[in-house]
């Protein structure tokens, strides 16, 4: 508040409102730094987290173009970092995607291998947005300073909680994700670092992120990422401990329901869960009418939205995906109180659907199932009453259109501990085969 | 204030935070379509007016790339539209700069005359932001459109007093130079416009502006947009009253000014004049101290101000400019206080400088002024100061290293009615050649 009274002017100008608005930037550029653990000039901000992951990655595959152009990105990275390689793609430029385990880090030895000598520049998060799974990024930075590639982490889940470990070259956050305002992202360049802002440039932010900087958000974002910082060690513990309640009780509470994400190197305040055989839409909007906001990487019904390429990637359900992110200061009654929800809930939904009882004796050799013109998460449900109908040992043919099938079914074969046989096309959709296990 | 509670949340997602967010930004776009004059669905919220312009500019390009690459701007155009005609020079594309006259706007016939088969886009701003010139942006857009070609308008400096006029095809805006706030552009793209965003997009904004939306910023923009259109005509009468005022009485109150811009077709609420025999910043500090916050298009002495660009290319006097831009709220008891001070500020400038009395009858055929090494204003005193050891008819060089000398030393001879005969290089610096007329 003060900041929108004190520093709207142009730092730029001579005048007494322009030299105190060039001292709140740099003030705030101090202090940003010296949370994120950088040099202030090797620190600029910018309009969004999604900016500065943009001209971060342009900057850097543009400044190392004589060496190659070759992009190195995890599977579950951020949306903002996806795009960015799918545009340098179209523009001609290669890029290696790294798997990830089913808790959703990547392997530092797998992502070292994919270092080449054409590698212009290597992504990796320092945490996952939508599962909170951490990942190894000291040892990832290690593998790059050896191979003599910068690597870009997008530091936008962990800033809150701590500086990024490691010897990374270039770093990314976002300000409205640590409770600071929308409008206002950093990029830090570290000393050192080939960078070649392109398109058009101009004064401001060392070449880096050009317009009129929004000082009084500026200002903001840098106090509140010290106001949290200074809080994130006891908050940090205290939110874990609800986080882990919600990881254990989960699973108890509601039948057929996976956690996922790795249980121990994680942020500590988001929790994601799907449930079987419901969407999670439905899910969500009851859980909003309940009070509760949370987010769903599900993408049952809703046309806007995609199945979470985190989710796919990990290779976990994506159906009745419920995504928790406790906010600081969430207190222990509210999470009890979604646990007493939670599970009326997901079971209204099923009832609805029709959610299917599992088991039976059935004595077929092969069953196929039309779940075509089904969207998710029918043809799952449709496979689960018929794995019933076969023998053990016998098979059930899914015939489906919905994309997320492609997801589901498998991750419902891994969950269930059914076989997996494949999926090949058929005349309408795709066609996925189980083979029943147990 | 407001819309920082409520619009916090991301529009994206389906809770009940962010429908509300969602119902304030589609909200806000109404409104700001409403005062710019197009569909909400033509309008997109970029994070800064330059971002709007780049982008705008980039992806208009983009989109008729098949048709070629030459681009059209104005010479006086603000530098987020000449350093993205910069970086369209850099990677291969043609520019035309169309001139401008004394009074800084161009003419539309010069401007049609340079529209080619292979232009892909024209840029026009709509009024000048350094001297107040409005363009003539409805015959340009007449021009433009009979000849296939999109006209993008930077209405940065017009969109408080109204709408543009004229078939333009995109327009840019910025809310911090209609008293919104800092974070907010706007780019307009009229449909059947083609337009491709380079570089990585989102999902958000029509894929045209990337990263979270600044919602609270983004409603307070709009609000204050049409806020500040329902007190456009009043304002602006008042507001006009009072920098014809000061066009009028500077003059006459301090020897041997130029006021600079087109004294009719102008904004409401700048005024922009020249102080020979001064610096331009000099004369801002003490101003500043007097308590008046202005700016100058001078670079006398500051490294990190380039002489401004607006006023070479009207060829008018760079040295000892003044720019005052009256907020809306103005007091005629300010302006007065204003004209009070002024006369006293420039000339305690002048007599630290040890500036000249012109006139004398000197008689010598030809003298030569050594002005290397010294500044603006100083190579400009010394040529006045020999004008008068030299007969009518005959001639002074000035040798001069301060490239603001191109500017000042032909606006001077201007200004003064003497010849300015040409310049050439010397052996140190550049030789400006006067001949005396009077």
């Amino acid at each position: 508040m003060a900041s929108l009274d004190e520093g709207w002017a142009d730092p730029a100008r001579l005048y007494r409102e322009g030299r105190r608005a060039r001292l709140l930037l740099d003030a705030a550029r101090e202090a940003a730094a010296d949370s994120v653990g950088c040099r202030p000039d090797e620190l600029v901000f910018t309009s969004s987290g999604t900016r500065a992951v943009h001209s971060g990655i342009a900057g850097a595959l543009a400044g190392r173009r004589r060496v190659g152009d070759h992009l190195i990105v995890s599977a579950v990275e951020h949306s903002s970092v996806l795009h960015s390689a799918a545009a340098h793609e179209v523009d001609g430029g290669a890029v290696t995607e790294v798997p990830v385990d089913r808790g959703g880090a990547v392997d530092p030895d797998a992502y070292a291998a994919a270092l080449r000598a054409d590698t212009a520049l290597a992504c990796l998060q320092s945490a996952n947005h939508e599962v909170g799974t951490e990942q190894p990024v000291a040892e990832v930075a290690a593998a790059c300073r050896a191979a003599g590639v910068p690597l870009l982490v997008d530091a936008a889940q962990s800033l809150p909680w701590g500086p990024v470990e490691g010897d990374w070259s270039l770093l990314t956050g976002s300000a409205h994700k640590w409770g600071g305002p929308s409008g206002v992202g950093l990029l830090v360049v570290r000393k050192g670092v080939r960078f070649a802002p392109p398109g058009a440039v101009d004064e401001r932010e060392s070449g880096r992120a050009a317009g009129f900087e929004n000082i009084p958000a500026v200002v903001a974002a840098a106090a509140s990422l010290r106001a949290v910082r200074a809080e994130a060690a006891a908050q940090g513990a205290r939110l874990r401990e609800l986080t882990e309640r919600i990881r254990a009780r989960v699973p108890a509470l509601v039948p057929d329901v996976e956690v996922v994400g790795d249980p121990v190197r994680r942020l500590p305040h988001l929790v994601t869960f799907s449930c079987l055989y419901v969407d999670g839409e439905t899910v969500l909007h009851e859980l909003d009418r309940a009070g509760f906001s949370v987010s769903s990487g599900s993408s049952c019904t809703s046309s806007t939205l995609t199945p979470s390429h985190v989710l796919r990637a990990m290779g976990v359900v994506s159906e009745g995906n419920v995504r928790v992110s406790l906010p600081l200061g969430t207190e222990e009654a509210e999470v009890e109180r979604f646990l007493d929800v939670l599970p009326g809930v997901v079971r209204g939904v099923r009832d609805t659907l029709g959610a299917p009882v599992e088991g039976g004796s059935g004595d077929a050799d092969a069953v196929t199932v039309d779940a075509l013109g089904m969207s998710c998460p029918l043809p799952v449900i449709e496979l689960a009453r018929a794995i019933g109908r076969v023998r053990v040992g016998g098979t059930v043919t899914v015939l489906a259109d919905d994309e997320v099938a492609a997801v589901d079914i498998p991750a419902w074969c891994w969950t269930r501990q059914q076989e997996y046989v494949g999926e090949r096309p058929a005349d309408r959709g795709v066609a996925y085969v189980v083979r029943r296990s147990s």
